[in-house]
């Protein structure tokens, strides 16, 4: 029998409740089968756990600092879950617990929410789940929603963050925290489960000291969340979204390299999000192998000028037209102009003068800019010395995240090509077609690797808060390894920060992770770029599968890093 | 036991041939997978049939004229294959047919490859197969390689058209003629499968004509190919590509959707691929339902204005802002600009007086444009007007493909409701964000529908040619049931052409297939925007499943038009 592939009528399927047959919403297929999708849990939180506290803890850097800044954080050691004949974690216990999506969103975070949910249904019955809404500002406003299982259950395995929506506010001043005070007194809260980034997460462990320095019963567990892969360290080896936001853009990638190579006559540019780290690029380099991928700390390291970016792309493209080939892709992250040291210099020139001077037709106020940056300035395309000149951001800034760099380099690619033409050094014609994968990526369907690793952070977290920890990023770990073989802890935030001083003052960061030059994914690919430069070694990941035998596949970054990969 | 999330190192695999053990490319796992799916075939080709003619038939159009055009070819009668006890169809003949990828790439062109060779191996054995390279050029240029199962192997199942390549090049002049004959003579063809769009069939046909003329033994069969999914009729139900296409821009919309909901502060303008007919944006508008679709044929058919179109997407933005909704998704076809006669009007003037005057900066040439044309012009943003004025292409008329209609009606919303705010009927934040997806939409790998129609479409083509027919399409109908129960058969090219006035001679054309206004994917459509311009009735399609309960659905547009959905 073939299969029949006909759908009964409409591919949208109305998903009702198996808890109270309420509506949920209104469903494509394969978002259908992806709530009722089993989530696998390490063995550790199936079964009766205690918890093992580590040795004292210390900062990433400026210890002393740290420890000013967090005097009642400072120190404090990881835990781990351990097996236990019994469960030692306060069982009767019914707890109050809230939780927050900080910022841009990333795959998973429902999930997170869910195996919070989880715990405390399993773990600690009678308790209650309130969820702030639109971020940071839902505490400070007390906005919230108490989250049932009716509730959550349509979000199970869903991308996006409409569960309970995030943002961008930060809880920073003295009034904002004693804001927050009050929405913990209000509702009781026994902890705040706070799920975002490295700025989200410095700001939980504020709240942490806050709350234990005025010995308030409420607790804070961060949990890592970014798309950009830049939120990590040995205890958290990655943060989730990364993996579904790389298998997306790469499905793309992977596309538009067959789309050059069956055409022949496209260079596809390809700009990718993450502004500042390059893993999302370096990753789905690794996936797709392109001709060409920039990656921003290199050019950082190696402090080159935009004319050395091209004149890469543009060797490359010239040895491609030799062997006949003049098509090709290359990878180009969001962020590459804020690593070019050149650029930074000229755009504050710039500002500089637009603030103060008038801008004559004739271009005598070039002359105030330095001589390296008249030549940068020089060197540009029109349509990007327009831009840089005519769009401001209110405070009379130079608009750099308006700077669309993949057409940019197109253009420079082009006038360099143009003058190796009349030299008689290439001979071909160059088609520069630009792309930008972002948005796109944000918020697809948790990939299972997501699915399951953030199901596992928000089981972890509730763990955490039921044994009265906080100022901990809940911590998954051995993700190499079968899920049930995962462990399952958390570390303490102070430990992965440092100091910044910003206005005369020390501030506590959690610096971002940028790629490593050395480590272990910057060095596969810099082994075999130059393969991939000059033959055509293209790989298509297709879309993400959700069954069969790739859809349990790790992201190579993840499995390069714990060194499961050679 | 859970399920391993790590997979056996490196994603990709080296793909070795089953026949000759030969290395054929690195793949990924998905890509891998799909190689060695299994197709089904309609219980026809499964089994002995023969081939019945039905009633001679006539033309779409001007059938006098397309006689005259055709006088060998024109009233050719449709094959059906039906089962028969034993094949009648010549069984120990070997043949030796050409095959040609003809335009831009579709999913699924490798699998119709794939269906001829394996119909010429398991009914025509010792058949020969040649794949003309990079397109009709190919045939001109007599450029081939000869097709075996160990170079097929590798591209089956997967999307581009890398195995042989495309090109736009058509067969036009008398000499152009002779150099196909002379190729067809050189490989004592017997056949040759045309793949490609209405313009590429129509040429396939004339070449039928030729060589028929000539008493050449050489047959010509067209094959349906184009994303546009604009080449139909009552007997080809839909061109191959269209399903895969749509399914992958859906995709993303749908996530973006989702980003839309989660963040709450963007308006998505999606512009997608199709140039000449809407399909594309309208069976995506059914898969997701967006808050705003426009529909070329629905502008053009109203005669609506930029103004319209505008006000249009600014009415529904003030309503959604009123019920607390300051985000949406709105999509709008490539080819909109093309649909907009006010538009064509200015583009033609602005070409006349770029060609011969001078344009002053005072704006006094602004003088020579019509009132209509002067008060568009002005209605433009400053970027369009400038992109309008500046960018020619070799023949000095201005380009409109390079005009980003997604930024263009952005900036024009945006001015919009500029106005409305200072008038006090608008007090909300609007932020566009423009989006194109239309590259990574023509490579990807072909959905399950895609491959298995074009499998079919290939077999068909070989059982055509077999049993000595020319002049026709390759026919596979039937397709809401499943693929045994498919038909199979071909269909007069003849009967799908009418005639266009061109240099004062006829021309014949197969007209592109539109949306139909009162077809039933329209109206289906348009019973329902309304209530999805204000409610959010969103759906996420998620990443084409190749297994499970999603992997074989259909789109809309082929469901509705055959009937087979309400």
């Amino acid at each position: 029998m073939s299969p029949s592939l006909v759908t009964n009528g409409d591919v949208a399927a109305v998903k009702t409740s198996p808890v109270s047959g309420r509506f949920a919403a209104v469903y494509s297929e394969v978002q259908t089968n992806r709530i009722d999708h089993a989530l696998p849990l390490p063995s550790v939180l199936r079964n009766p756990f205690k918890i093992v506290d580590g040795p004292p803890s210390s900062a990433a850097g400026n210890p002393d600092e740290i420890a000013k800044l967090f005097p009642n954080m400072f120190g404090e050691p990881s835990a781990m879950l351990v097996p236990n004949g019994v469960d030692s974690v306060g069982s009767d216990q019914k707890l109050k617990i809230g939780v927050v999506l900080s910022g841009g969103q990333a795959p998973g975070g429902h999930n997170v929410i869910s195996g919070i949910f989880d715990y405390l249904q399993e773990r600690a019955k009678g308790s209650i789940l309130y969820g702030f809404r639109g971020g940071p500002a839902g505490i400070m406003k007390c906005k919230y929603i108490e989250l049932t299982a009716d509730y959550i259950y349509p979000y199970r395995n869903q991308g996006g963050f409409d569960m309970i929506c995030s943002g961008r506010d930060k809880i920073e001043t003295p009034e904002q925290f004693k804001q927050a005070e009050e929405t913990a007194a209000k509702l009781d809260l026994d902890g705040l489960v706070v799920i975002g980034g490295d700025d989200s997460n410095t700001n939980a462990c504020l709240l942490a000291e806050y709350f234990r320095g005025k010995n308030l019963k409420t607790r804070v567990i961060g949990c890592p969340k970014t798309i950009d892969g830049d939120l990590k360290c040995k205890e958290v080896p990655t943060s989730f979204g990364f993996d579904t936001a790389c298998k997306i853009y790469a499905e793309m990638i992977g596309n538009v390299m067959i789309d050059a190579r069956s055409t022949g006559k496209y260079y596809h540019f390809v700009r990718l999000m993450g502004r500042a780290a390059s893993h999302i690029t370096l990753e789905c380099a690794l996936q797709t192998h392109p001709n060409i991928t920039i990656i921003g700390e290199e050019v950082a390291a190696n402090k080159l000028t935009l004319k050395n970016v091209t004149d890469y792309m543009v060797d490359v493209i010239c040895k491609r037209a030799e062997l006949g080939y003049n098509y090709g892709v290359i990878l180009i992250p969001e962020g590459l102009i804020d690593f070019i040291p050149e650029v930074q210099q000229l755009i504050a020139e710039l500002n500089e003068i637009l603030a103060h001077d008038t801008v004559d037709e004739d271009g005598l106020w070039k002359k105030k800019l330095t001589d390296q940056s008249l030549k940068l300035f020089d060197f540009l395309p029109q349509a990007i010395q327009e831009q840089l000149m005519l769009e401001r951001d209110p405070h009379g800034n130079v608009q750099v995240a308006k700077i669309e760099t993949e057409k940019m380099l197109i253009q420079m690619v082009e006038t360099e090509l143009e003058k190796k033409k009349q030299e008689g050094s290439y001979n071909a014609d160059f088609k520069g077609q630009s792309h930008f994968f972002g948005y796109e990526g944000r918020c697809g369907l948790p990939t299972n690797f997501d699915a399951s690793y953030c199901y596992a952070l928000g089981y972890g977290a509730g763990a955490l808060l039921h044994s009265g920890k906080t100022g901990l990023i809940s911590s998954v770990g051995n993700l190499c390894a079968p899920v049930e073989e995962w462990t399952v802890g958390g570390t303490a935030l102070t430990s992965m920060m440092d100091v910044e001083r910003r206005h005369g003052k020390f501030k506590p960061v959690i610096k971002k992770a940028m790629v490593e030059l050395d480590g272990a994914p910057f060095k596969k690919f810099a082994s075999t770029r130059e393969e991939w430069a000059l033959r055509n070694c293209y790989i298509s990941p297709g879309p993400i599968q959700f069954a069969g035998p790739s859809s349990n596949a790790v992201n190579h970054t993840l499995l390069l890093e714990l060194g499961a990969q050679a």
